[in-house]
């Protein structure tokens, strides 16, 4: 049976507060969506909004989708024109997409208030549009605005609107819960009743997440006979967004036994999701069902060691059905079973190393007290356990003194406002390895990026090694915020050497400091993985 | 009709990633629980965790609360003991809460694999420890364990462990969904199974959101005849969360006509979730449903028009409702109307002003572009509105150069690592005011709290207003992630006066540049406010 997998993400998840794609995101962003196996990409408002006819444009000769199919999104014809001469609607048809979605008013208020029409005129408006876009040979799916609003005000004339949309050709009309307040037991029965009007009428359900309830709003309504699911990747929209489209398949392949996706795509899931979140810039949620980085990471001590005899005990699925795995987490409340798996994880075996987990444990404890965190720097992890089995860590440079100065450049003094103005950044850097001295300067774009430059070429001659690493990712925390810039600050780095990448933590009440604290303890790790001796 | 709505913020809320509460922490979240309203309070496990041991014997003298008891939560006793002579049972008694949580393994699989003992030995258990708790003159929870799981193993058993726990004496029995994994429809069914064998028995919903559906697993137990609702503020908690005890709540209060919270607590939702948010450290979500900063932030050029029409017509509920409020963001996409609307929300009345609106729209999506936002620095936004509206900002003083030094202190020379070295931060600013230069050096624990002090050093002369004012928040933002240090830098600020606060942001590949324009951006605006005149 046809179920169609409708995904939004570059319409109405562009909407999420802080997204601005760029034609070229949204061209990136497609082919993963096609990779998951999705049966539709909405990919815009071609017409309206210049960027998104640019996409269509471009799509049409650029993308070579597999499984999709790519949806443009539009509005039914302005009140007294004709479908024909309207050039919001003409301009669907010109974008070339196979499919066009409409949104339609099917709330009398909104028609009426929003629209300032008459109930009749908007039909004509849904039905002359619909048999217009068919005519010219597009499939069409109606998006029913405020579905659910209209219905429990005026059943009558929403579903009026509903049968006006599939009398004219519409291949599916998805009721949206725009204002996202329905609950599903409301969308179970709201759908069931349209049902038996609509006969072959292929229904859908596009939720909103204001109840906290989209991903179930949009079961239900599948429960209650609806065969097109309409969502977005990272549940991306306006307020609280969009039904969480993977979360929904998810659900309805692993619970209810559906196959959906195209090539099993579910098992890409969690990776697909991140690679859309980088080309957002949209920082994940972790806590995200099934793809979040802690959906399977188990932190309480209680369950630890549960794990340890039978992982399907404590999980809903097995984490690689939708490509994520299993975490442990450190924490002061996990104990010592938490530690040995991290420990085995990382490659150590410490079963029976009471002593060495005692102190490992503390330490933890201790320092997460300060503000460490582990749980995002395995790498630092590993740093402090090396420590404590081996006794020390290797040395492969000692500090003597660094030093950053950033200031604006003397040439714009003067100046009417800082703004004009643009600082540099530079670092030195003094350190000793077996052999030498060193005295090493770096100039970058900040502090931190200086301070990096500084390092690495103040080792690099000794340990060439050091020449493939980079640094690819760098997080500001700033702990306790109530004390303004005297506050903890917390940094976060990630440094790759073009195979594997690690995370080290750095804390101080001084951000470059932090920083500094990071890139040693990076520097220090990338070696000790590169099989090198201190020179 | 009694109904419990039962926080487990403080317990299994935090199992949260990234959470390390105090004891002092707990005692400050706790009275704000109690100003919401709920019922419950879980305040921790004593006997097993230390801090939760102190925080019952220091809440029993330093809490007084109005509409909440606390409930201390454990398990039941060991296989093979005696509850009177187990002390961890025994802890339970001892921390004086009124109300005890148990959680007892109800899913056969467990009894026999993780706590290795027979299905009849864990049924004694759960009656013996319930048992001598309801003689102890303790309330009983009974927190059947994998609860859903486990029906859907070995029905019988798993009821038995319920039945055992009601007729020993429990209160309630709370069935918990402890891997998450349910669906609605699954939960109304097996709630609605087991309701016919609990006579007066009180069940109770305990749901995690590994399937995106806590809070819909919850409605539809309480649809089913649950009355006992148990969930954490923001969701706290393991994995993907506990179920949002406020989503349930404003839920079934708003959508359903139930009054759940004392004293209609449900308005000042919004202000407590963000005072706990802040009490944890962990950073609000801001698509959160009702009390979410976005809930109801609405960004589409669609709907601003329409929104000017009629507010409800966009809005599932009236924000207020819950404390939240409606906010419009700025964005490229949403046209003037927005523009116009948040000039409005700021106090400027930029109707019939099309000049202003489009130059206004233009410098916003430019500097959009480049990676400034609105959405969270309103008093930018509004120096740029008041820019093009007076053609100029007033100009307080004018920059000559600044700079930041950070430097490790020269008497740690020699030291083996940097780690034991502490940095100083010094920051020189050089700037004229109406009347005269100043030269103002400051120190810091960090590059931008130096600057900040030298800033207001340097002009608090000529303007004391700036006595008052203080920074309370600064965020960091790297963004375009994959360069690593090269990245451009979004700082964030908050500063307030002592009565209102305002935010500003600065942009730059260089940190501190960018702190450093939020910094100026700031000062400009508070002197504005304070109506001061350029000296």
């Amino acid at each position: 049976m046809t179920f169609h997998v409708y995904d939004t993400t570059l319409r109405d998840g562009a909407q999420q507060e802080g997204m601005n794609l760029s034609v070229a995101d949204k061209l990136a962003i497609a082919p993963l969506l096609d990779e998951l196996g999705v049966g539709f990409i909405e990919g815009g408002w071609p017409g309206a909004v210049p960027k998104d006819t640019e996409f269509f444009r471009r799509a049409a000769k650029e993308l070579n989708l597999k499984n999709a199919v790519l949806a443009a999104f539009g509005a039914t014809r302005k009140a007294g024109t004709r479908a024909v001469d309207d050039p919001q609607v003409r301009a669907l048809v010109d974008s070339g997409a196979p499919v066009v979605a409409l949104v339609a008013k099917s709330d009398i208020r909104h028609a009426e208030r929003a629209l300032r029409t008459t109930g009749e005129e908007n039909l004509a408006m849904i039905a002359d549009t619909v048999a217009f876009l068919v005519r010219e040979g597009r499939r069409v799916v109606l998006d029913a605005e405020h579905f659910f609003d209209g219905y429990r005000f005026d059943a009558a004339y929403t579903r009026s609107a509903v049968l006006a949309a599939l009398e004219a050709g519409a291949e599916v009309v998805a009721l949206c819960d725009t204002n996202g307040g329905m609950i599903p037991d409301w969308v179970a029965e709201i759908v069931s009743e349209l049902r038996e009007h609509t006969g072959d009428g292929i229904l859908g359900i596009h939720a909103h997440n204001d109840s906290g309830c989209a991903v179930a709003n949009s079961l239900a309504a599948v429960g209650a006979g609806a065969t097109h699911v309409q969502g977005t990747i990272n549940g991306y929209g306006e307020r609280t967004g969009n039904a969480d489209l993977l979360t929904i398949v998810a659900n309805l392949e692993l619970k209810l036994g559906r196959e959906l996706l195209a090539d099993g795509g579910l098992r890409e899931a969690t990776r697909i999701a991140h690679a859309v979140s980088e080309l957002t810039n949209i920082t994940p949620y972790g806590r995200q069902p099934y793809v979040g980085a802690s959906a399977f990471a188990h932190k309480a001590g209680l369950h630890a060691s549960a794990i340890k005899v039978d992982p399907d005990l404590y999980q809903h699925i097995d984490p690689t059905l939708v490509g994520n795995d299993m975490r442990m987490l450190i924490s002061d409340m996990a104990g010592r079973a938490s530690i040995e798996l991290k420990g085995r994880e990382l490659g150590f075996d410490l079963a029976g190393q009471g002593d060495v987990l005692a102190r490992v444990t503390n330490r933890v404890k201790d320092s997460e007290a300060r503000g460490y965190t582990y749980d995002a720097a395995d790498a630092s992890f590993e740093l402090l356990l090396r420590e404590e089995i081996d006794g020390q860590l290797p040395t492969y440079f000692r500090i003597e003194s660094w030093r950053t100065i950033v200031e604006t450049r003397p040439e714009a003094r003067g100046a009417e406002n800082a703004d004009d103005v643009v600082a540099t950044a530079e670092a030195t850097v003094k350190l000793h390895t077996g052999a030498e001295r060193i005295v090493s300067t770096g100039e970058g774009n900040g502090p931190v990026n200086a301070l990096d430059h500084a390092l690495r070429q103040a080792l690099v001659r000794v340990y060439p090694e050091l020449e493939e690493f980079e640094l690819i990712d760098f997080k500001v925390r700033i702990l306790d915020q109530s004390h303004g810039t005297d506050a903890i600050t917390r940094v976060l780095i990630e440094t790759t050497d073009g195979n594997a990448s690690w995370s080290t933590v750095g804390v101080g009440p001084n951000l470059i400091e932090a920083a500094w604290e990071a890139l040693t303890s990076s520097t220090i790790y990338g070696l000790i993985h590169a099989g090198v001796a201190p020179r």
